[in-house]
Formats: C-alpha cells, structure tokens, sequence
C-alpha cells in the first residue's frame, strides 16, 4: 500500500502524455487553406469549430480524469487496464474529427463522431467501477462518485444524439455540444472532498 | 490544501507535455526542399527563420509558464480551464506558422499569424488572474505579478503589428518580433521571489 | 543508492513519453476512407482491427515495463540503453502495422511484424538481466522475476508465428494473438510481492 | 534554494518530453516501400540504418542530459534557455536525418547532417558551461564535469566529418559514426560522483 503514489503517479503520467498527444495531433490535422485571402480562411471555419470542440472534449476528459485520479488511493491491474481503454477510445477522436470534417458533416460520420464520444463515456464508466472495486465500497473514491449519474446521463444524451443524426445532422451535434457543457463544470463531487 | 502540490505538479505535466509536442511538432512540418544543393537548401531560409521564431515564441511561453507555476499555492477547477483555454491558442501556432510560410509572407496569413500570438497572451492574463483570484490579492503569486504591465503591453505591441500588417507585412513581423526579445528575459519578479 | 528513486523516475518518465507517442501515433496513420457511406466505413475493419491489435501490443508492454521497474532498486548506465533498446524495437511497431494494413496482410509485411513483435520481447529479456545484472542475484528484482519462463515462450511463440506466416498468413497473426492474450493477464510474478 | 529541485524535475520532464517526441518521430518519417516483396523491403536498409543512428545519436543526448542533470543543484533562467536551445538543435535531427535518406546520401543533406549533429554538441556545451556559472567553480557539477575534453573532441570531429564529406561523403559519415560510439560510454565523470 505504501507503494501505492507511486504507481498512481506513473498511471497519470502516461495518461498526460497520451492526452496530451491526443489533443495536440488534432492540430497537426488541420490543413492549410488553398490560397492566402479571407475567402480561403473562411473556408476553415467549420473544420476550427470541429477542432474547438473535439479540443473541448478531450480537455474535459483530461480535467475529470485528474479530478477523478485525486480522489483515488489503490491502483491494480484491473484499473491499468481500464485505463489504456478510456485512452484507446479518446484516441479515436482526433481520427474521426477528422473524417466529419472532410465528410462536410455528412450523416455517418457526424454519428461515427457520436460513438466516439459515446465510448469513452461507457470507458470512463467502467474506469470509475474497477477503481470502486479496488478501494473499497466504503472508500473515498466510492463516497464522492456515488452513482455517477452525470455519466449515465451523457452517454444516454450521447445514444440519443447518435441515433438524431439519422433524422438530422443538426440534431446529433446539438446532443453532443450540449454533453460537452455539462462537463465543462468539472465534478464538483470531488473537488469539495 | 495539503494535497495542492500533486494537483499543481499533474497541471505542469500536462501543459509540459502539450508544450513540448507544440514546439516539437512544426519541425515535423518542415517540408524538406525539392532539390539537394545549396539553392535547394536556400530556399528553405525564410522557412526555417519562421520555425526559429515560432521556436522561440512557444519556448518564451514555457518559460514563463514554469516561472507562474513555481509562484503558485492553490489549484481550482477555473485554473484547470483558464490552463487549458492557454494550451489552445498555443497548440495553432505550428498551424498559422505553416500558412504563414507556405504563403511566403502574405498579407492575411501573417496578420493571422499575429491573431494566433495575441491570443495566447490574452489568455496567459486570464490564467494570471484567475491564479491571484483562486489564491487571494494577498497571496505571493499577486504579490510578484502585481499589475502584469509586460504582459499588457505586449498584447498592445500584438494588436498594432496585426494592424500594420495590413500596410507592411514587415512592420507588423518587427512587432512580433519586439515582443518576443522582451519576453525572452524571464520574469524577474517572479525568479527574485 | 539514495539518489537512485530520482534515476528511475526519470527512467520511467521518459519512456511513458516514448510509449505514449508510440501507441497514439498509430492512431495519426489511420487513414480516412475515400467516402462517407457504410462501405467506406466497413473498408476500414481490417485496418481498425490492426491498430486495436497493435494498441493491447503497446499498452502491454507499458503494463509490464511499469510492473517491472516497480520491483527495480538500482539503476545503472546499462540499464538506460537496454531500456533505449526496448523503446527503440517498440517504435518500430508502428510503421510495420502501417506495412501490413497497407498490403492487406501479404505474407512477407506480415513476416516482419511479427519480428517487429520478437525485437520487443528479446530486449525487455536483455532488459530484464540488466536489471537482474543491477541489483543483485539476491534482489527483489531477480527473486520476484525468477526464470521469466513467460518472456522465453512468448518470443519462441513469435518466432514459431513468423515461420508459420510462410505457410499461412493466419497461421501467423494466431500466434501473434496467443502471446497478446498471454501477456494481457500482468504479470502477477511483481504484482503480488 | 529550497524549491530548486521542483524547477529542475519540470525542466528534466519538458526536456524528456522534447527528446521522446523528437526520437519517436522519426519512425514517424519512415515511409513503407512500394510494394511487398523482398526487394521493396530491402530497399528500406539505408534508410533504416540512418534511423538507427538518429536513434543511437539522440539517445545519446538524453543519457548525457540525465547524468549531467544528476549532478546539477541549482537552475537558473539561463539554464532554461540554455536547455531550450540544446533541444531547438536536436529537434532539427529529424529533419536533416529526412532529407539525407531522400537524397540517397548527397553530398550537402549530409554535409547538413553532420551541422545538426555538430550545433547540439555546441549548445551542450554552453549548457555545460551555464550550469556550472550557476552552481560556481567549487560545485559538484564543475568538478565532476572539469574541462570536458571529450565534448570538445566531439565538436571537432564532427567539424572534420563535416568538411571531409567534401572530399568523400563515407568519410564523413565515419566521422558522426565514431562521435556516437564515443558517446556510447555514459560519461563516467558523472556516473562516478
């Protein structure tokens, strides 16, 4: 047990830099413009909405997970793994960013997005279980989640959201930004213990 | 309180390890010339004087960043964000570096160029104020800063280099480039502290 | 020795960054299909499965680096180019994933991912005897390692899976995941001292 | 003087963050062949041994920069800058190590090469010479490091390879060739105290 820091501190810090990559190559994927006038610039502006808000989404993930990792005392096996999960799922976000940009936000894509936002959430969910199961019914970690409703939540709006963008595009992307203002409030939950 | 100092090391983490792929990443952009003699190689010159300043800029950035952070008590959920909102405007400096230099100098580009150095600035003031407020008016890190003048001022420098711009590309990259020599002397009111 | 806690944290944060970049760079070269459709989409399964593979690869070798420097006291010059070795074959695994995605699975790209899977395997064993080398023959390391009769099987299963790829392509990729599900359990030989 | 080794375990973390981006990114860089047989694969085998080199030539840094930040007590702005311009050096590897494999080993990209293996010598130098005005003449640091004869060696033998590509490009290339096997020994002096 006394080892314990250590090995969460190794655990935050791989997931920083994966996170960190993450949100950056985003960036690497933004292609110049064909010209250098305004009408060119303008021409971005939806692929830089696009980025904002796949940069937004990462961040908070970035934000709970160190919000979430505070409140944490055992690390194991089961939780490394659960982990490099999350990380694998927020690791497709950059790609299908992406694939909606240059799909001009057509309908697949728009939901393809809407999956890889929904399966970090389910990652994020089971993340938070495995370390309920490592510390203890009666820990910290248990006390300030509590159910997680916030989470359940989400991914709900995002299943919902997936399925709108078959109706409309417009529709499955208002689901999403509004997930994305929900967790902008980082989980106070936590923050207060 | 007591556990301020792992939250405060995890938020230098991260921004360490998005500074270093941004600064990383525009060599990766570095388009390697057509031919493989000395005109070849000279045709790269401007290109490679962009890289050094953009080199420079986000390199200053960290700088100063480490030298806030060392000044810093308390950690919130604002700072977590303001940080983030920082990492964002830095993290399209290798893109407005690349348009900038594919355009080799034209007049919009480098205006944007400009955009995308003010704003990182704007926001490095937003993160300064949202540390004196999680720490207090009377706290060391509102001690050291005080009224952040340099940091005003440079932001001024930025805005009117993006105006003349559009008179003299070159007048407006003598502005950038003012900026970054005052900056490149670390923040002395925070290193005497 | 009381400097050596410094050493190996050093140790183990560079090569997260290293791991990090790795497993997320493979994500950077999942291309994006030509249309937007189901069609589309589905071209990509086999590639998706690839990264997936790839990914628990990567992932895996973390867990286990992060079990075994766990267990390590003493760290010497040695060790940090044994380590180098390690990352070095690991960064390879990239672009052989690339290969093979892109010659939809041919026997010889396949070949050579499996050896991009063996140099791992045989560096982490050199790895491993460094460390062993290190501390001592009487030291937590080489008394909680043992023989690694795991390591030994696992590249003879590789080398098994790079000859069978000559007879079948899927004779070949079936080793390849036998060792990968082998090595998911972590290696409970550190876990539990 | 008391939080001096905060600044110098995130200076240690940006430099290993820098260092890993920039090693891990030159597989990034390696282009898989044409086709999938033999002869595609083979006419990998330059580049691939370049690769290694950059490696090894990388690698190397970190190693030294680990020992050399071993010994070191105090950090001062200049040493940020002085770290910062080692790593600005080294972050052109990549380049240069791009465009010598492209030209099949012309006369100038390797002639280049050798002035990108030769600038970071230089900057580890001034770093060398930085630390030890911040730490004084009677620090651990300028007694373990003393008057780095063999950083001095180095810089000019590359200085020879560099000209001597002039006359024969192998020439040259043994030159770097021999600096990275000097440099394979971690530095004692360091190692030792």
């Amino acid at each position: 047990m006394s080892v314990a820091p250590l090995t969460k501190s190794r655990l935050e810090a791989f997931s920083d830099g994966v996170i960190a990559i993450i949100i950056t190559i985003m960036v690497l994927e933004l292609k110049t413009p064909e010209g250098f006038d305004l009408a060119a610039l303008m021409s971005l502006t939806h692929i830089f909405l696009l980025y904002v808000l796949s940069f937004v989404y990462v961040g908070i993930y970035w934000n709970n997970h160190h919000h979430l990792m505070h409140a944490v005392g055992r690390i194991t096996g089961g939780v490394l793994w659960a982990n490099l999960h999350l990380l694998f799922w927020l690791s497709l976000v950059p790609f299908t960013t992406r694939w909606m940009g240059e799909s001009h936000l057509a309908t697949l894509p728009v939901a393809v997005y809407g999956v890889s936002l929904l399966m970090p959430a389910i990652a994020y969910y089971i993340l938070v279980r495995t370390l309920i199961a490592a510390n203890g019914r009666d820990s910290a970690i248990a006390h300030v989640i509590g159910k997680d409703v916030k989470g359940v939540v989400s991914a709900l709006i995002y299943a919902l959201g997936i399925g709108l963008t078959f109706l409309s595009v417009w529709a499955g992307i208002a689901c999403y930004v509004i997930v994305a203002l929900v967790w902008l409030v980082p989980d106070r939950r936590i923050e207060h213990s």
